[in-house]
């Protein structure tokens, strides 16, 4: 197979190019492998990595390949992290949360229980120092990670029942990983984890009684509405939710300054890209799945504040545990806290209107 | 000066160049002007673009370099448009609605009122095809644009009285341009056209009795909370602001396709980072102004309806008289519809819960 006849350059092209532009075009391109935790069907998940390959491709005239491989080619979804660790692959793509097992701390790299919504959590990352203070958590791993795309909030998921109460929650077996898994083990739910293509057959068998997967766009294609009929929101686990691109130290240290450059532009302008391509694709499918019988449900104020405070509690518990989760999570909340102060006043304050002005027209 | 002693090397080094990398490495770069309509201190707006800039000489090894000059260097601040136009530079960065004399359909590239969310017009320029619609549109002016920027929401600006009803608002004399002063007209506010240095001093000596400008970040610095107690949003008229990277098709076409791929991503790149710096720099802001006096107000709903309906009149008078402004109108409020279906179940259940359990913790 041609994939894997790649031989590895990124050492050898690094030091000969040295960031002489005539003298670099003439070596061998830098060829990396990439794994990545999601299959190729995902298009907008999978999607905003392949375009960032693309865009490094483009903008280097091939100088800087980056092969894309899904889950199972290279290495399993869930072992992305520790084949960059390793060297097995100089470039990986995934959500930290699934390192939670690690640490928690991997948990901010991604999304957290009550964190921060998309435009938060980009400039949290951008401006606030966000990526530079994950990268030297990260760094303990030998890996440092660029933002690839954010889905915006998720929904809760769908459930057999309507779930009006706290109480109703207790005993439901749901398909939920993670910090929001650990939250709502809380509340009396008990938590599974299932892989996405397993979660039809999971609940047509009454294995589990609801799963949380993304947002309509993507749900709609895993089938659930045709097995649980309550589609409830927010996902309050996911008020937004970065993918991240993983690069091993050695291989980045040993890259050109330009090259380095253009992956880092190229995963930037894919994560705003990922954004816009869920916004997008989302409204038509919550539309055909309302059109087919879904049924919206919100979660209702009580089982939002039980689980608001059940997520402090758990912070509480993790930075007793953790120094790395501390410090991570005070940097982290402080600033959504801020964020708040300012986007409750004047963004909310349109969004709400124009949420009401389009009912009115009706 | 150097600034002048720059040569238009576009069309020959993009024909020498024709894709092939070392013999273009080899060739005098590219250089071209860009005048923007904003000064340097606003180093959110203007830096927008001079991120661009500096992302595509970076990126070509400084072959392509985009030199910015603020308002008044080149052209003065409202003639960027038509200096990109008639060549006198090569590029722009401007905002489309500040040309909506020539066309009102030039308001749909920047903001209308009562139009999209960031993420809204972000999702409608890059994913539902507005970008191309609008450079359809703008090819009659040979030039196209490149989305370089998003404000947010903005505020409603600066006010000595409160406003409370819909008839407070008669007679007002209100610095705000384009379609929102439009809009506000019908409801009997004189608008008043003051470029942003004249202002405070406009203000202070009574010649108008409000005005508008950003957000906190930006209004903070003109200094109108000195004069002007109370602070309203939301700034309907701007539920969303992008910021233009304008380019005569000319010196477009002659560029070799490399450039243009950078070009375009940098753009793409710095539109977010705006953003981003906004909501960075905002909530600091707000909490200076707040704890130095400034009031709060948000805007009635009978003052948002009433605007909203004079809004919907409006259109529908432009929608009679302009084709071009009917096309773009009925492509972008279709879009506009189907997003926020979306947008007030998932984004706005969590953004109104966080803002709800911000006040909890008090």
């Amino acid at each position: 197979m041609q994939r894997r006849q790649f031989i590895q350059h990124g050492g050898i092209a690094g030091i000969l190019a040295a960031g002489s532009a005539p003298a670099f075009a003439q070596n061998a391109p830098v060829k990396w492998r990439l794994a990545s935790s999601y299959p190729k069907t995902l298009d907008t998940l999978i999607g905003a990595v392949e375009r960032a390959s693309r865009t490094v491709a483009e903008l280097t005239n091939n100088r800087f390949q980056i092969q894309v491989f899904g889950p199972g080619e290279i290495v399993p979804a869930l072992q992305v992290l520790d084949a960059v660790q390793n060297g097995t692959v100089e470039a990986g793509h995934s959500a930290s949360y699934f390192y939670i097992g690690k640490d928690p701390a991997f948990g901010f790299g991604t999304a957290v229980p009550f964190g921060m919504n998309t435009r938060q959590q980009n400039a949290w990352l951008y401006l606030g120092g966000g990526i530079e203070l994950l990268n030297e958590f990260y760094k303990k791993y030998g890996v440092l990670s660029f933002p690839v795309g954010n889905t915006g909030a998720q929904m809760g998921g769908w459930f057999r029942k309507e779930i009006k109460t706290v109480a109703d929650l207790k005993g439901l077996k749901m398909r939920i990983g993670g910090l929001g898994g650990m939250v709502l083990s809380k509340l009396g739910v008990i938590p599974q984890q299932i892989g996405g293509g397993d979660l039809y057959a999971a609940l047509e068998k009454g294995v589990i009684d609801s799963a949380e997967w993304v947002a309509p766009y993507d749900d709609e294609r895993l089938g659930l509405q045709k097995i649980a009929k309550y589609y409830y929101y927010p996902g309050w686990w996911e008020g937004s939710a970065t993918l991240n691109l993983w690069v091993n130290q050695k291989p980045w240290n040993a890259l050109p300054k330009e090259f380095q450059q253009v992956l880092t532009f190229a995963a930037a302008e894919a994560n705003q890209w990922m954004t816009a391509k869920y916004d997008f694709g989302n409204p038509q499918a919550l539309k055909r799945l309302v059109a087919t019988g879904t049924q919206l449900r919100a979660f209702s104020r009580p089982i939002m504040e039980a689980s608001y405070k059940a997520a402090n509690e758990m912070y509480d518990e993790f930075n007793a545990k953790s120094p790395d989760f501390r410090k991570i999570h005070d940097n982290y909340m402080k600033f959504r806290d801020e964020q708040i102060l300012w986007s409750r006043v004047c963004e909310e304050g349109f969004d709400n209107f124009m949420a009401y002005a389009s009912q009115l027209k009706k």
